[in-house]
């Protein structure tokens, strides 16, 4: 049996979204048990009329929120009571639960799963790892993508592993291909911190690494896993996103500009609909923390019940395959205090 | 009279693409004088049945060519026949030269400038500034994107200023608003540079300063500048570039996918051109490196001859404008060791 709680607030469609797509992953998987956190009148309102296999859904009452806007370890402290601590302590004290997803603030998020579950024996920092969708069908994850802004290479050769068992666990791709972000292909580019990262990747025994890559090749496909700071994470993610939000906003008026055009986009209007399912980061799952003592899947604020299902579909495949203690195991294998010279071996 | 040095070689198309752009520039600028170097007779080749002003145009006999594969400091000294090196030299040496524009190696322009041209008084490091269409019609510049990866507070504060002048100078962009590229919008996010630096973009004089922005803004016609290290920088327009190109390849091949579609492809082939061009970065000229002691224009290395042109044009506007003067002034208000503390003052 895997067990985990779903924090029901803190997203644009909450509870509803969260307790449909909790419904969604119950009956996808006979051996998966949830205990959804929030206000229980209302969590008990959204169940009205559903149908669902009652002896593996549980309720536990949460009757604060954690917002957006306030600050996370404040908040935390401040609102033992919301729905994302419930969550938390739930994770934290019951050792049959196996993980939370939330669709909440991200930072309260990163704050409580930090310091109240805890990091995996030798994990210096949880890291995001969100994914895209590339052009030739994959998908692609992207570690860190914000939470850690300031980095050392000991933390990159963290995000390699971690990455690397959680496409693995979670997506069953055997062997994920990692890179390196950086400003050039070739060994000696870019900053200190890759100069130096470069050699230290490519010496990790378990990981295909595939050397440095630009951000124009993001959704090429030709890479599994984007290993960097969360700082240049986070720029990589977002201008990609916001450029095709934006070009496909261009399109959708250039479209509407002419009587011509109306007529081809009518034609058309099926394979639009295609490209924006695509495009919509929904329907690739959440954001994981990889690193913590449990799985911690976050969704996008905006999730629907879908998004919300196939985030619990994460953390279920994530469990269901060990990925903690697989983590756990490999970092075991990496030389405590990194392994890496100070100054890079140049490559011709 | 304008005078500037045009390398005719090292790009995808020359040098008839130099060559060709050289001839549209003279042909738009009466009181615009061009000296080309390179292999002479190639290029007289090129001009053979051309008509153009012969008194504004000369060439310089430059045999050798430095290509984009060589280590930048070698090939500088190396290859001082090279038509980079003969452009340079001609704009080191000859007062009345104002700048030069060049499609060929990137390193090995910025090598040459800044040992060769050297700085502005005062200017730590000379940086690209670069140009992006917004969806709105307009452009955005990004300084910098590449020229330095590791960068201080007070270099920052530099990009600022001389990406806003060279807005004004080049685009007639009364007051750019200028935005620091971050993780999120609120003034303490970010690693401790960003949080260092907001304080003191906020406080430089005569910029105008719209606080922090998020990647996926870049291409929202909400900011004129952003100011970000090179590093960040370079990933930033990279992945909005190929993010661009990588979904105009996915839509080409759906269109192609049904017979249907087809039909509807032929009635917006129009439109498709445009969106083609639209997202064509030859169309906006070539990047901008700010702070060297003349002008200096880097075009992609794949430009035709109306980017090469264009190039040409930017050149010219800059410093019909004075924009290094300018920069030099504007420098020179600002305290040398920087104004910064150095813990930001925190905002609510």
């Amino acid at each position: 049996m895997i067990r985990l709680a779903v924090d029901c607030f803190g997203g644009d469609h909450s509870p509803d979204a969260n307790v449909n797509g909790a419904l969604l992953a119950l009956k996808q998987f006979p051996d998966l048990e949830l205990t959804l956190t929030g206000d229980e009148s209302l969590i008990r309102n959204a169940l009205i009329g559903k149908e669902y296999d009652s002896s593996r859904l549980s309720v536990v009452h949460a009757p604060e929120i954690i917002g957006c806007d306030e600050v996370p370890t404040q908040a935390i402290k401040a609102k033992k009571d919301s729905s994302l601590m419930k969550a938390v302590e739930l994770v934290r004290t019951d050792e049959s639960v196996h993980g939370l997803v939330s669709v909440g603030s991200t930072g309260a998020l990163v704050a409580a799963a930090t310091l109240r579950i805890g990091r995996i024996h030798g994990i210096k920092r949880p890291a995001f790892c969100p994914l895209l969708p590339t052009m030739n069908g994959g998908i692609v994850g992207v570690c860190d993508s914000g939470a850690n802004v300031d980095v050392s290479v000991q933390m990159l050769e963290q995000f390699a592993i971690m990455g690397s068992i959680y496409l693995q666990c979670a997506y069953g791709i055997e062997k994920p291909r990692v890179a390196l972000l950086n400003i050039g292909t070739e060994a000696e580019k870019g900053d200190e911190l890759r100069k130096a990262a470069y050699p230290a990747l490519a010496a990790l025994p378990n990981i295909c690494f595939s050397g440095n890559m630009e951000s124009r090749d993001l959704l090429s496909g030709n890479y599994d896993l984007i290993v960097t700071d969360g700082f240049s994470g986070n720029v990589l993610i977002k201008s990609a996103e916001g450029t095709s939000l934006e070009l496909l906003k261009k399109l959708k008026k250039d479209l509407l500009s002419k009587p011509l055009y109306k007529l081809g986009a009518l034609l058309l209007k099926r394979m639009f609909l295609e490209e924006k399912q695509f495009m919509d980061y929904r329907n690739y799952g959440g954001s994981v923390l990889l690193g913590c003592s449990k799985i911690v899947v976050k969704g996008h604020g905006s999730s629907n019940e879908i998004a919300v299902s196939k985030c619990i579909e994460q953390a279920y495949r994530m469990q269901e395959n060990g990925m903690t203690v697989r983590i756990r195991d490999e970092i075991a294998l990496i030389p405590r205090e990194s392994s890496l010279p100070s100054k890079p071996s140049q490559k011709e």
